[in-house]
């Protein structure tokens, strides 16, 4: 059955027919809404959030539908088989456990017979130490000062989950430590960070897995002639987060301190391993690093055990696919009510559409269906002023509303119109949802809304580590049962392969003209010749 | 003609013929980019920027008719009506004079027959002085102290497009003052920013026409609260930008200094009125903000006058309908290869989804296509590390790629195989378009690359004020042109009202039940409901 194509399958021919009749007009959001337990009944607790899918365009047959394609496609087995050590990164032939980065038990893990458990209990020990002396002052830069700047360079998923966490937690950063992230290989962003530092008081993290990746290379490179010309050695001002046996992990290129990352867990899914523990300890401190891993590994379990009518992630995810190939919806929000969940939309734009932009299945057979949406957001208040005119009245896209019952600060009671700043965030929260839901007829088409536009609302009890450690793996967790109800690959990137050749290829062409201002671009590609003489001012 | 449903329209059926041509395999992008004049037949260089869109699914047949439907459209005709004050915001009977914000000549620009230009030149010579009395020391805040922080207060329009360009000539800031934005009405964006500042040396700039929206009063609320409690007063730290005689503009409610903004210029294209003129003239200095007007001028008089096969935005425009309305695509990334340039997707993703999000013709006619597509964006070559998996290999979306021929910081000449950081920027931007367009075959359909995925190239000479100012004026012309084509009012935003209300609504009943603990939430809409008894933690 799993091996037919999707459509063909007596299931999502159920599903599709059902996404017909959703279109009549006794099955509009607003009818729904107005069922008095549509909440209690199309909402679950579990892993420590709150999911809420009351207002998605599903009834009680769609949801019977949606856990009968689980079930068909074996998503739970195949969850469960990806944090016992299978190979589910197929194409690539390796495991895929991040889930293992946050296991604190002993219970063994094996990836090819190996029990992978004790070196991930090995490199967090490592960090807690490391992160101690630093912070007590053990450990200082080469002319005795303290470290008061940290710069992680690295890019994509070695930089993106952590600049969330390090975002969402501000407020219980250490305020002597100033964090900054080197990604772009663009020289405006390491002249920016360089013009704020003092050669003295920084360490650098590298982070890469190969330590190969051109952009982090190069801004290592600037780094390093940075520390030079200012008189420190990276002996004392660099830390490596890298594969055992790089070049990042080699004598010959010493460092302070270097942790090792592995094979088995992918970028984008590598917060909680040493790429984002090394430096959310750093700002963080160790404890609370841990108690960002404890969060994940319960929302993990739940993901792994819950059943499929309790198993928020795995309900998000049957969501999300019903949007996207049943309804139509091209395009997924995160709007999180919380402005230090600012970072929270571009994470997840690259956790999911990396992870599921992609043509054919694991099996490298084309899909006969739309694979992953495109997903983009900003914080609400915000984005009401800005792109919701569109979500309310241009074409309709998806939501996750993020809130948080606490906030972060606490101590602000003063109210403007009878509410605190924290209700008034909350009465936008719950108007934008049930605005878009049910919408309202009027005599000027102008002023009229056609609602029926489907959120979720997703809540957070505070701004906690462990809360933003279970958003983090919900989201893993969704991501990953998409996939496999595709049966796409979701651990794999080979769609990146062919910019990075046909880049490697014009750098080489513009070393040559470096060395030698003879040299004529190859006039191969037009366009290309273009674009290379106009860098190089030759053109009017 | 232009009152006929567009689909009826000779021009529109030729256009869909044309679009169904080009899904022929002769018409796939990679033979296109073969041509060896591609760039040179599918570019232009107007006000001050080169836009090239050789890499566009279109020959020229294709744009024969889209200048045809220009034509048919008058969107010329519109956009010099526009610019000289007739009330192209039909439904509010107002007229959309941004680009009077930056004339500099004193040739009269009449909304309903009063001469605006003096007004506007008015705001600019008091902003000029302001500033400089600030910046020499004149000015200082009531303990006599110099200002260090300034917080600008504004959501959506009047925050945004300022973020924007003060983001991209960060460089060129005043190292002695930091620039803070408070927008979202969350408590956690004030208390973040209360936590950096000291009440002595801060100067508030609240942004509001009406001074009326909610999350700014509320915000305006909590620092006036803040100023009390620390024994400064708003006649010494708090200027206003709001229109003549709003509350902000009332001697009942003194300030340091008021400056005025207009009807006639909305707020998401009002970054180069006061709007954007105050804070960022403090914070660049005013002769900076001046050229950025000239920039903006330089644009406008471009998009205003050149014939359509010359006009840069215009054809931007006609690309974009035809992406949009003929080749289907939803979306449209928006991709700067400068980290500077990171706010851009966000000001151009409110500046377009709010003015071309609309359901209606500016008549109040349901239209027969979809108008604007969802913009989002993150700088390269950050967003190959993160979303371009999809964009290679996914469901395909056509991106503008933004390059700026030098880079802010030009000191760094360290290479990395053999060339600069900003060579290695320029290698990446030149492989992604290529790449996208001309994809690559393959046995294996995992690493098959089905190309014809379309993009557009802008490139600046540099990331100076001037170049920021045409930057800005372009997309503003392209969003306009774009609406006149569908004949909707890009203008208004009546799709953000019913929340507006309904968010009302619920803080009735938040204030209600504060005042009285024993109040119940009204039971008619049991979503609503639920999530405020979740909010007063009423639930389990």
């Amino acid at each position: 059955m799993a091996d037919q194509p999707l459509t063909s399958q007596p299931i999502w021919q159920k599903l599709a027919s059902s996404a017909e009749k959703m279109e009549l007009p006794e099955y509009h959001l607003r009818h729904f809404v107005n069922q008095k337990t549509r909440v209690e009944k199309y909402s679950v607790s579990g892993g420590g959030l709150f999911y809420d899918y009351s207002r998605q365009r599903v009834d009680s047959q769609v949801m019977g539908y949606l856990f009968e394609l689980a079930e068909n496609r074996k998503i739970s087995e195949k969850f469960n088989q990806m944090m016992t050590g299978a190979h589910v990164n197929v194409t690539e032939d390796r495991a895929a456990l991040h889930t293992a980065a946050r296991q604190f038990s002993d219970e063994p893990v094996y990836d090819n017979g190996y029990n992978v458990i004790p070196e991930i209990k090995a490199v967090r020990s490592r960090i807690k130490e490391f992160v101690q002396a630093i912070h007590n002052g053990d450990i200082k830069g080469s002319a005795g000062l303290p470290f008061r700047d940290i710069v992680v360079i690295g890019i994509g998923g070695s930089y993106l989950g952590t600049e969330f966490v390090a975002t969402a937690l501000e407020g219980l950063g250490d305020k002597r430590l100033n964090l900054h992230f080197l990604s772009n290989v663009d020289i405006d962003s390491f002249g920016r960070i360089a013009s704020r530092i003092s050669a003295e008081t920084t360490l650098w993290i590298v982070i890469s897995k190969s330590y190969t990746t051109t952009e982090t290379m190069a801004n290592l490179n600037q780094a390093k002639t940075f520390m030079k010309a200012n008189g420190v050695t990276p002996e004392s001002h660099l830390v490596t987060v890298t594969s055992k046996g790089s070049p990042g992990d080699d004598p010959k290129n010493p460092a302070l301190a270097t942790f090792h990352m592995f094979d088995y867990i992918g970028g984008r899914f590598s917060v909680t391993s040493a790429v984002g523990g090394v430096p959310l300890s750093l700002y963080l401190g160790y404890e609370r690093f841990e108690k960002l891993l404890k969060g994940a590994e319960e929302m993990d379990r739940h993901a792994a055990e819950a059943p499929h009518q309790q198993n928020a992630p795995l309900i998000a995810a049957l969501i999300s696919v019903w949007n996207n190939n049943f309804l139509g919806y091209e395009a997924q929000g995160i709007i999180p009510y919380s402005s230090p969940l600012s970072k929270l939309a571009p994470h997840i734009q690259q956790l999911y559409m990396e992870s599921n932009g992609k043509g054919v299945t694991a099996q490298g057979i084309p899909l006969d269906v739309n694979s992953g949406v495109i997903v983009f957001g900003e914080p609400g208040t915000n984005a009401q002023h800005s792109f919701f005119q569109l979500a309310h009245q241009g074409r309709p896209f998806p939501i996750d509303f993020i809130g948080t019952l606490n906030p972060f600060h606490k101590g602000y009671k003063q109210t403007s119109k009878g509410v605190t700043n924290h209700q008034e965030l909350w009465a936008n929260l719950i108007a934008q949802s049930q605005a878009l839901a049910v919408g309202k007829p009027a005599g000027n088409p102008a002023n009229a809304f056609s609602g029926n536009r489907p959120s979720s609302t997703i809540l957070l009890e505070s701004l906690s580590p462990e809360n933003i450690g279970r958003l983090l793996s919900f989201y893993e967790a969704k991501t990953v049962f998409e996939a496999f109800v595709w049966d796409i690959n979701p651990f794999d990137q080979f769609g990146v392969e062919l910019g990075k050749t046909m880049a490697s290829d014009i750098r080489n062409e513009i070393a040559q003209k470096n060395k030698n201002p003879g040299y004529e671009f190859d006039n191969r590609d037009p366009v290309r010749k273009f674009y290379l003489e106009t860098l190089f001012n030759l053109k009017p």
